[in-house]
């Protein structure tokens, strides 16, 4: 009785970014574990179990892919995205090591997925066409102070930025305050993309500049990308401008 | 007569992590442009007119590119990995950018792929699970004080960091120096994955602690992802360990 856990990324949204090999691992599943709406869009069939469960529960719901797995089952646990970026993945491997021993013997694997700020940035243009970092912008899990040392670290380096989780509305102020650390310490007036729902039928993309960036702008489906000092807008007539930054830094 | 270029990412190299909106893309074009062995990647065709060329001249490719798709054809430029991660996307916009207004109006769009970085951390567990950084230690088109700069900076902001391009014949002293940084400056013996041609048959991932990481362990087919101050390392009876960082950092 062998069961195994696969972690799926399901990538941003449109079922044209979801990896062929992702497709077969939630075509060969028992069970289907995860937050409400990525298991909806597994399709149902007959034999296969869904255990849809809300946010916020990434440890129980990894430790109950575990069990099951540990009982014979080949559970898929799916994330948006790729599942290593501020997914469940972590959340898999954290319960893995809090569990029992016979835990470790199960057949885990991790199947990556288009993460947001790729789709996002693939949008825009090319805007982490050099260098970049990327930050979870909740201080659900991490103190708000190592986020700003983050940030003004990270402004400090001149690494393009992508943010995820910018704004909830159980964290309102966080994002107004990265912004104004972000316009104190970068110093000029680079481009900011928001990027809501990308590859989905409420896609929305926006470029303004930093001076002009708001709070308000971002929500918790959007993806935040800040350019580097050098990353650059062509303007086009009649479509959206491009954003993108160059391969080289001169000397 | 009014052509395209789609820049396509085809992942790391396996058939299986290749998009469908990626695999439609080549189906469409009339041309595909890029480095020998990707161009190598899409299947003949009756009518398709491939364009291979050699490393280094991506500036060059991105122009005859354009150029053909100013001339009506449908242009499928790829890239291994994602095209806006140290790959084609850029070299795209800086041509359109430097090339005649009348390229400004062509249809231009990115498809993302899985990158080498989101790859080998699926493979390893999670490493980028937690804040990471990006950066290329290429010396080819940046002065190389400001990856050492960036280095410091991204060790002192606790950074997970992935390593693109850490080794060639032609720069065999940097990725040495750039350890030598590390070991300087993240005063502990986090985890190092040196993950090599992720995906395709000469697959090999290797992790060591960072005092015993040598340069000679990466070369031009390796992405190196070195763990924050908090990343893990689960050990299994019979199989390979599990690197995570995890989600939570404590206040």
């Amino acid at each position: 009785m062998s069961g195994s856990v696969t972690v799926v990324g399901l990538g941003p949204g449109s079922e044209a970014m979801v990896t062929p090999e992702a497709t077969a691992a939630l075509a060969r599943a028992t069970d289907i574990v995860g937050y409400i709406p990525y298991v909806a869009r597994v399709p149902d069939r007959p034999g296969l179990v869904k255990h849809a469960t809300d946010n916020r529960v990434e440890a129980e719901r990894a430790a109950h892919a575990l069990q099951m797995a540990a009982e014979g089952r080949h559970v898929a646990v799916v994330s948006s995205g790729d599942p290593g970026v501020f997914a469940m993945a972590s959340a898999v491997f954290e319960a893995l090591e809090a569990g029992p021993a016979d835990w470790l013997t199960l057949e885990i694997s991790v199947l990556p997925g288009i993460t947001a700020m790729l789709a996002a940035a693939a949008r825009a243009g090319a805007p982490l066409g050099h260098d970049f970092c990327t930050i979870n912008l909740s201080d659900n899990l991490k103190p708000w102070d190592l986020i700003e040392r983050r940030l003004t670290l990270a402004a400090k380096a001149d690494f393009a930025m992508a943010f995820y989780n910018p704004r909830s509305k159980s964290r309102p102020e966080g994002f107004g305050k990265a912004l104004e650390i972000l316009k104190a310490s970068c110093g000029d007036d680079r481009p900011v993309i928001f990027a809501r729902a990308v590859s989905t039928p409420e896609e929305h993309i926006r470029t303004v500049p930093l001076t002009q960036a708001e709070p308000e702008m971002a929500d918790m489906r959007t993806v935040v990308i800040v350019g580097s000092s050098l990353t650059r807008i062509v303007e086009r007539p009649g479509l959206a401008p491009i954003v993108y930054t160059p391969r080289s830094v001169p000397a």
